[in-house]
């Protein structure tokens, strides 16, 4: 993990997590929010469905790049003040999942920063994209 | 499960999904999406946090809004767009939180409709919210 | 989730819930009750048995039944009072398992309903059925 | 593990397998179940039922028994023929459950064992019981 505060911080900082995503991941997704549309956690009923197979929930993706704001840019101690995400593609699956977090605006008098936030599979498909607004920690330390 | 395609669909139409955050919940979603920042999996560390004890990850209070959209409103088939999520108040272990989607509005000629969706915890402290545009199943079946 | 009094109850009333067995659905379920049976979790002791191949515990299976119960017919608030149940065919990884319940007899007097249970693969095949003997719960509130 | 085939059980033969009740256990038993009654998972809803507090599903208990079964007596490669599950009394957080299986009838003409099973709790309040029929395995190896 890696911490860094408003001012170690500038436009283009980039820091990437990347997972395969397994069966269990969207089984545990499922069962601790409930989510258990059909969609991702009956395979009959997705044959019938536009993407043909179960498909990762949306805010599984979306917890990889909170992954990163978190744990790397700016890292723990972090305020998540606000995201926004545009579902692009489904991922599925098997798929390899990396997100992507970069420094867009350095904005020191409110000590917040905005990011560049995607989602992009093993084929640099973008599953996944939106701007992250966040406030870095006052101090760096984990 | 109930599904609603957009001709069954009307501004004012809510539902809800509760549930009490266990332990557990943090630390499977630190699991399975690699977001194990100290403030969700680190007791000691989070005393000396803003927020004292640790926190539920933001992402998974909006997967419980997730879990409104894709089960119940609109239902399984539903096509999600984006989602807006601001976070307002950090969510503890313990805390019961209920997800609201209420629709906003719906456009007919695009299939979408436009959903106010937010997260309160047991004494109706707002903890996230934003909007999310959704794309409602085109058939009614499950 | 809906919820039905003894009044709104009514003989052939139906509700499904569906699902794919993940391996995880069973090596979690080994985990929490302790059934690490090699039939479930050991798939070389497994090829050698009448099954071949690694199988979904029964009660797995059984607790797909209490889901419909208890978050659809008849609801949250329901008590459960009894359970038979038949064990017919084996559930394997990758199987789609729909639960099945219906009304078979509304008893007033007593606040008790009858219903019929049984769980069938994407086949049709029944894997599991029984009856269960239930108490509506007396308000229709979640 | 301990495996017996017909040949090796007499009536009265015993065995017991015991858990503390987490609230982990209850949170991915809804999980992998779908079954999010708010009985089992939102504490704030269990305040006002008529047991006060959220409680494990009836078929977490009865998975206690299968583990006996599957696991002592008879052990691995007994098949599950039947089991009836009478609800006695809920099982809490922090409850340690007994489950016990006696067998009350070798018929070794059909291979089949009729079995007392029961489950008890830490003040010996039977929670969960009723009769299994099961089909111990033809050979004595795991």
């Amino acid at each position: 993990m890696t911490v860094k505060t408003i001012h170690e911080l500038k436009a283009g900082d980039a820091a990437q997590f990347s997972k395969t995503i397994a069966e269990s991941d969207i089984y545990l997704f499922a069962g601790i929010t409930g989510d258990l549309n059909p969609a991702h956690v009956n395979d009959e009923y997705a044959k019938n469905t536009f993407f043909k197979t179960r498909i990762a929930h949306g805010m599984l993706l979306a917890g990889f790049i909170s992954t990163v704001i978190g744990t790397i840019l700016p890292g723990p101690g972090t305020i998540y003040i606000s995201q926004e995400l545009n579902f692009r593609a489904p991922a599925r699956i098997g798929d390899t999942i990396t997100a992507h977090v970069e420094v867009v605006q350095v904005i020191s008098e409110k000590n917040t920063v905005r990011l560049k936030t995607f989602c992009v599979n093993q084929d640099q498909t973008t599953v996944l994209d939106g701007e992250a607004i966040v406030s870095p920690p006052k101090a760096a330390k984990i």
